[in-house]
């Protein structure tokens, strides 16, 4: 069984002989825990999945050659991998895990958590001598299925070394500060995602109602310097088509923006334009429903100004 | 001297035998005046320039072989380009030119104007036999001299047709509604770089004061859904390096804005967050002062957070 | 017929012998003509009325003694009084009376108008030899039948002064400044009953997500320094009995509160909070019905937080 | 010595024999520690003060015949009251009493806490067998001195009508719900203070810019629906004058106005413009000052027009 410190950070076969554990195969979780089954296919480590459902896991285990396990076998492993909607998820599996964690793992969440939780976390798992990254990705399902996922971790520099070469379903890795900080960048990332989206549907739906032609204004803004990743590519795919797959909840993405109202807040910092938009967020999930994609939110736009974004 | 149709649309030799004017060579005039030079070197034709300070015009002539005029020679030509800071330098140069103005020609204002401008212009113009079409223009300073603008024109089908091949500076054209919407899609597309921009500012300050580090942060932001034009380009290569260096004055922006809200309130529309953000950037105008880059608007940010960006 | 000079507003019986023509009897101008009837019928002057209905303008001749006319007779007046929903009628009006009106004759505004439209209706009117004052209102429909309205006048001070005696719908006139003041403070004073009355239904959804009794809240915030015309009169009596009786429409508020917007625009000014503001009180304009009271704005609220306020 | 119990709510003389204790003689407990004081001179009991300084405790103790006391002693208060600037100067005086208090006290607290704070603070009192009730004030300095406060209750309807015939400095008590709830109804009272005082704030300097007079414009919204606390009295008496005599201070509104938001966030709810106020809020007391008199705020909204407010 592998071991994990500074050291093996600089060794290409770092990942080689250990054993990982996924913890929650839902959209994101699923083809990340996969990536990690390839690398100890690869490197002759093993690969544990778990998930509540347990079909799930099996399903898992014969798609990748990974193991489906109990929670107690999983909590055996070198690295645990959480991917859950929040952090009162992770609280819990915490509580389901203790009496079976051992001294050495690392638990590397995944979640789009809280700073303050992973802080929590940390101090109850070092007690039972595990480490603990908050380690949120960006990307999205497609991100998740290529391997191309960016990762933002918190946590001290050697441990986050340590676990660098084992996260194999990243393209990405940047280590941007102590415990608490990848979460924060993550949520602050989230926030800006939903400025960006609202902004740009509040745009078009004055556009529209002025008779503008809105696939050549998108496409105008898209070559121009008010262009981002939600005007370049989630409205023209989901919100012009009328689509709007559900692949990241509106009220996951309005429980993020909270959070990084709880990031400026406990900074003491002002965000008058970022609390404005969570707020806008929070009241387009009420209004269009939480498990609507989170482009949805444009709905509650339209209704704003009787006008179709398409 | 060649004739503007809607059939030399389809002609590749469509430049030959212009004379196209250029007034106003200011940052963004003086290297779009010289791809109109360029093509009419290649075809035939002659490029014609003006400026309030005559040196610059006859320096523009030296180095690309325009030919530096008088407004009332200027007013002869086949097509006017003006690019002026406002609509109402616009509405000078159309009384000034008044008199000497002739049917037939085409007046292509790349200034980022006002849609009423626009309308009320083109109705004054008509008069005298003269097309106006508003055709603004994105890419800065950077596009301007590569000749890869984006332009955004309004007016009738036929007459935007006709204007197309002429458009030596651009490397996008699209129409995108009747008179005055190449000038709402640009209010519309600034008024989002402005809301892109300064949400990325207060994120960034706020995860500052939180103690992340803001280059790590940035790089993972640019590598995630949250990523806007302000965020992968301008906040690195402008703010973090404390460079701001003027291109597109502050106080411009802080006008864009303002016809951004009248687009909106013209159209019946809601758009509080378009509407706080440009009053927090015409506060950003006062504070920091009009005529520093438009990047300096985080400088407010800064303050309201005891927070240097950086 | 009396004459309407600076002198005059010294003189106790300035109002004797005038002819006054009330142009407008909506559910403002109804009462307001009522109290003109009234000081005619007390000083032996006259009191005109007219209506584009005429059967309400015989109806309020016959309750109260004014004279039904034809916008022609009312054109003859000494002081013509307008209350219209916007700038627009007023317009139409002046378009309607041109033929017919006088030297001499003060006209006296006392539509919620744009301060444009007012300097533009001054100059028009001035061609004619006729005076014009932005003169709007504040109180209400109670306001207007008690006689206690308050006035606020925009036009040249002795111009004011010569009307003042004449105003005797008013319990308080006050001249802010020169042509389109009045309009402009009207604006501003509507957009400030907008934010206190959203931010006060902001709260108090708020508040009643988390389980606290409305009623008692109220009650405190409004013996409390968080208190406004807003909380002590408006929610209490429209909002939480759930009667909203239509008294001023929500669809006039949103006009009044672009019209604020754009007095902060002229004036270059940075209002964020009221531009937000404004763009949401149209939204609920969209989204209730324009024709609905004004504080039944709070039912956009009551949808965006899955919450009633009562 | 009195006892405390839901009986004695309907005895006038409900205050005999009672000994209180008030921790905290800041701006505001100084007055209000005089009223019990006096109560307790009339009832026959006793009122025992503490203050970190203690001499002035002895000044108290001089002027209105209170007993200073040390921490300890006051302890065995029936009744000990707090009025200190933020819960966590609360969390320490728990700590520091905790070895002296006995079952049956009633801990009363008037600062401008936390909600979370309440529910902890009444859970680890409670193992002492000491109740708790959340009893914020408002008022201010010249309501304290008064004895015309309003108290915002939290806590169980028994308990918190045993301790109200001792709120001997209160004009009106109000029971507003379950432990918390009187801090939450504090921070909205507190925000919507904000959201008044700075949109009226941004409404004067728009019309100020514009050339009106705002001492005319302020008379008239003050007869006007636009009115609130925050125009009718804080903006003559502290800004106009440009006295912003320093009552409470900047930062403790910002502080109470980020307690607001955490009551939006904990309930789910949906309030951009709270939360956007919030943040200038913040913003101001960053750039202003934080000890500075809250109305100072509208000195970062001078800056963002260049244009003072007077």
């Amino acid at each position: 069984m592998g071991t994990l410190s500074a050291a093996s950070a600089a060794d290409p076969h770092a990942g080689s002989a250990t054993t990982t554990a996924f913890l929650g195969l839902g959209a994101m979780g699923y083809p990340m825990a996969a990536h990690l089954a390839r690398q100890a296919a690869a490197s002759g480590g093993r690969a544990l999945v778990w998930n509540r459902t347990e079909a799930r896991a099996q399903k898992h285990a014969e798609h990748y050659g990974s193991e489906a396990v109990s929670l107690a076998q999983a909590a055996r492993a070198d690295l645990l991998f959480t991917c859950l909607p929040t952090s009162a998820e992770v609280d819990d599996l915490i509580a389901a895990l203790t009496p079976h964690l051992r001294p050495g793992t690392v638990w590397v969440d995944c979640t789009s958590g809280h700073p303050d939780a992973a802080r929590r976390q940390r101090e109850r798992l070092a007690a039972l001598g595990v480490k603990f990254l908050d380690a949120p990705v960006s990307g999205g399902t497609g991100g998740a299925e290529a391997g191309t996922l960016t990762v933002m971790l918190g946590g001290p520099a050697d441990e986050v070394e340590a676990a660098r070469p084992h996260l194999a379903f990243a393209g990405k890795v940047v280590r941007v500060g102590e415990t608490g900080a990848g979460f924060a960048v993550k949520a602050i990332n989230n926030v800006l995602l939903a400025v960006n989206l609202w902004a740009a549907g509040e745009g078009l739906a004055a556009l529209g109602r002025g008779g503008v032609d809105l696939g050549a204004a998108l496409s105008v803004i898209n070559a121009s310097s008010g262009r981002s990743n939600a005007s370049e590519h989630l409205i023209p795919q989901r919100v012009l088509t009328r689509e709007f797959p559900a692949t990241f909840a509106l009220g996951l993405l309005a429980k993020d923006a909270g959070i990084a109202l709880d990031v400026v807040q406990s900074a003491g910092a002002s965000a008058p334009t970022l609390a404005q938009v969570a707020g806008l967020i929070r009241a387009a999930s009420h209004v269009v429903g939480p498990h609507e994609d989170h482009t949805a939110a444009l709905k509650l736009i339209e209704q704003m100004n009787r006008q179709e974004i398409k």
